[in-house]
């Protein structure tokens, strides 16, 4: 869908054979502005992408390459889609060679490493990088990341609890107690690895929760960025479930709040924050559900006031591989080379 | 499988072409005690039971008959599978030729008639049968179910529920603010009816919220138990949602308590409330999941303390067509009919 | 994503609450050269489109009008999503206003009307509009689609078992005796209306055939395309399944030969075929799955050859509302337009 | 379940750990004349069996043990859940004890060696045990089996297509050119070890074939005991495939005849050979489904007859872990046990 005229960027992927990878070939095949540079697989360097995507025709004869050769490819942005720890290794050689990189995993996302480390159990291999962290949250750091060499692109679970959550703590409505987020993922969330957890016939027909409480690592993102529009710390529990389907994240979220409202005057608050913004949604009369945002860069949000409570109870939908992943990953891209911000983005409507 | 010589007993099935007429068949089929006294279907009526269950070759020329042929037919005990205000109607006949009932809908759930207008929206049938109201969770109420001419069978999530909080209210654990209920169903909780939303395109890859806060009826029962342990009302925040399975119910509880303790300490509290319960099962290592409690009477119950608040988190899992509804039929008709409490429900574990 | 300087074209979708209905205005969404004219509904008329389809935010307050309104609407293009029988009286209505017509039901697919009658035991409402009827499958009737004026798009089995078997009686190999083909089927080819059939219990963990043989309507398409290219009539023996899954098409064929043949001269015929074409690709060496044509207007084939016997095993996999349905629609829309093939069906490849 | 005074056989299964084991752990649970002699597992031995099964609480704190282990434990019938080879080195140990042993492995299904190395590509390795290898399907090998020491359970596949093939065989219809056979399976079937294709990703929402034609090892089967009763070898052509649902096999059948005839007659033939059968189910006006088979020991069976070809198409539903394995095998201990052929099968019905 290029257009002859148009500047083309040249966006490399490293790490381009699991589902952030594949939904970001997906992506950067129709979007306007992007060709693809290089996609590095030090597993499968060598073979040609259609083995491993067959779908993709447009991919036709490329082949993946190393890390190592990729830092002989010229490019204008790198998405890292690595596990924790050698996103940092990789991203210092780009960014030293000017080439912006925005990291899908979670070595960019904390402010610090003291915090890093506790949630990831494993010292920052470059915490002098986190000075200047930027968080890829679009609705909350637009500006930051428009300046941004590099980007932490946020964990999928707090995306879709985040979106919701802020406009009340910015609103000062907080109340006291923790903030209790029970979110719901589909499959891909688990990874592409092989593994017991994600047979089919361990996940079909069943639903159980993981790593409940203040033991996800997703918790210290949330924690973080709430901290920062709080102005203190506010503990959150977390409870993920896994779902029998393949992508979505929906959370529930458990508010306390300081004054009863009525259910409408919560939705201005939601209103007035996200109006203008193309891709959450408010639902006045409507309950989120996963497949409204599948596929899609939409968060789509609603909410009840619990009468004769002091509690409201967000509901917040993703496509964990879309706003939770990848399509937000692109959302950055955009802000970052000066594009448009829905760039590539809108035509899956 | 059963064994001449042994006694058995009569039972009939109003409603029986549903979810749970037809679960309350596959168990009743391997119960040694049990046989089939009638089948009734206003809409099948004269229909061979195999056109709606062509699975359960033992039903061979078996015909549905409607309510008021069954009104003929001799029988010991009737499980009534029929929509509120119904039941009521068709159990003062039962009742009064001394034939025992027990119903899987709602109107014999509350012990007074406001609270099943509250929650029913509509005037109790027959009030005055609330006065002797036996609530079937056999767990709680064991002495007066097997004392019991007519018993009505818990709700799906409150079963779910109570089994996890009750402990807890009964030891005096119970802290300030709301329990809030996060639960997960599959699709069979929704009833045999197409429509909409439980077409299988709505349903698969997809995940949502409804009816939640205060809004299901469901509440109801669950604040009605609670009190009558706690001696006064705690409010319940509840949200159930529709997953993309057909069986189970998972339950997320998130409680707040008076005073912090360990895990262990917890544990304790559950095993020696269940230890030595056959259908209730504490797991010290492992986190319950909707498919170890598929096509049982089993409950599966866990938990996490959640350190530096004061929460707890439980876990509870069933099938919401065993111990959610037909399999705890099953289990309150042995105890009604001083049979072994197990008899033909053990079979499938 | 429309650039400002191109011309657009005014498109309408009458019919357009149901599964393709929602994928053309997917597709639409993203198309260079397209914007809607207008959306009919009979049931919903005068209903906001983003009730029924709240993901779609770029219908913003559009309503849906019935097809006596759209009437009065400038439109260059509509898409007939309406029962058979119907299509054909709209139709008129637009064709006399030099409006051109695309029909996803079957009023346009015959050549002749007893074959309609038989195939549909009912009098085509306009027997004289078959007389130039246009078989909307680009790859084998392009030339006649660019000049049509109205054209019948294929149903989804056909579309999928032609396009694997067409090449192979086109180039003489057919031996004697009934193709068969056995297909498999996503839930959203039984359509949105809510049945027992397509409940999610009904569907989930369960497979079984329907209308095997010779008695599903699609039957009828297939042996009159295979007949044009054959010179006379061929029999097919057809069994679909219904698949516990949302969306995509699996036809496996076996198709008799008239001489043994290697896998490698069977591919020759295929790769000659469509190696020049965008929307169907030749497997050499691996299985096509729907998957990789999900949410795509791309056929997958592959093949093997049986040895010891004179048979071919073909494989096809599309989606069925893509190129079963709303995206082949598209496809032929382009042509009739005069548009780029593939202009708003690879973005998302 | 077990009553007093009934003789109790006591029953091992080596390899207990994978779905077929759980299956028969599962029946074996409900069995009136059984109980568990030993478990093994070589890679969990010395672990609690419910470390692996947490939903059976009837195993209490028994614990895998090794092979070697089970040798000197006392039992009357041990079943075999290994890969193939394997079972037959473990089996000879059992047989010369006087156990008597059913392998739900390939390595007692075949009479001779050739046909074991032709389709498993390795030697046997005890040919001569083969020598008396009874096939395990009760319906056509009832009276062998009661007499057997060791028995080849069938394959999943071979027992759904034989028990529809066998009667027409037998009846001397079989026409001309191959059996066609176009089978779908649950991804159980696959075994339990975790892989990139039964990643639930991979597996939900999608469709495709593996190892068509002739090179699917359940070929072998298929055209041994077909060419048993036919008296010579008649060509099978089957492609099975893989269905995003965790149990069910359902086999679709072409026919060739050497006679057209009605569906009456053919029901003739199922119904005089099956009627007396109490797992094989003839639908005369319904189509089979899995879900009908579900977690049970039936096969349900129908056709249809192709008017104006020579075909029939008869339709096929088992559980693979059932039917096809599990149950099945149970149905054989019962008749080697000289216990009733339904004992502990039919109370799930």
């Amino acid at each position: 869908m290029k257009t002859s005229g148009d500047k083309t960027f040249r966006i490399g992927i490293a790490g381009a054979t699991g589902y952030t990878g594949e939904e970001l070939l997906r992506l950067l095949a129709g979007h306007p502005f992007a060709e693809i540079a290089f996609l590095t697989s030090e597993k499968e360097q060598g073979q040609p992408a259609r083995a491993v995507f067959p779908q993709f025709t447009f991919l036709a004869e490329r082949r993946f390459i190393s890390a190592r050769q990729a830092a002989d490819v010229e490019a204008d942005l790198v998405f890292l889609c690595l596990p924790h720890g050698q996103s940092a290794q990789l991203a210092i050689s780009f960014i030293e060679k000017n080439i912006k990189v925005i990291d899908l995993g979670a070595d960019f996302r904390f402010y610090n490493a003291d915090d890093y480390k506790k949630w990831y159990q494993q010292e920052h291999p470059f915490p002098v990088l986190l000075r200047t962290t930027v968080y890829g949250l679009p609705e909350w750091h637009r500006d930051d990341i428009k300046k941004a060499v590099y980007v932490g692109n946020p964990g999928c679970y707090p995306t879709s609890v985040l979106l919701a959550v802020l406009p009340f703590v910015a609103g000062g409505l907080l109340g006291s107690g923790p903030v209790i987020i029970d979110a719901k993922s589909g499959v891909s969330g688990a990874g592409k690895s092989p593994a017991p957890a994600t047979h089919f016939v361990s996940v079909n027909e069943n639903l159980n929760a993981y790593k409940p409480g203040r033991t996800h690592r997703h918790v210290g993102e949330m924690e973080q960025e709430i901290a920062l529009v709080f102005g203190q710390l506010r503990r959150v529990i977390f409870t993920p479930h896994l779902v029998p389907m393949s992508r979505g994240i929906f959370s529930t979220i458990y508010l306390p709040l300081n004054k009863s409202r009525t259910k409408e005057e919560f939705l201005v608050i939601l209103h007035e924050k996200y109006d203008a913004e193309p891709f959450v949604h408010v639902l006045d009369d409507q309950m989120p559900s996963t497949s409204m945002a599948a596929h899609t860069n939409h968060c789509f949000l609603s909410l009840e006031a619990v009468p004769g409570t002091d509690y409201a109870i967000l509901f917040s939908a993703i496509d964990n591989l879309g706003k939770g992943a990848s399509s937000q990953a692109v959302q950055n891209m955009n802000l970052m080379l000066d594009l448009p911000e829905t760039a590539g983005l809108l035509s899956a409507m």
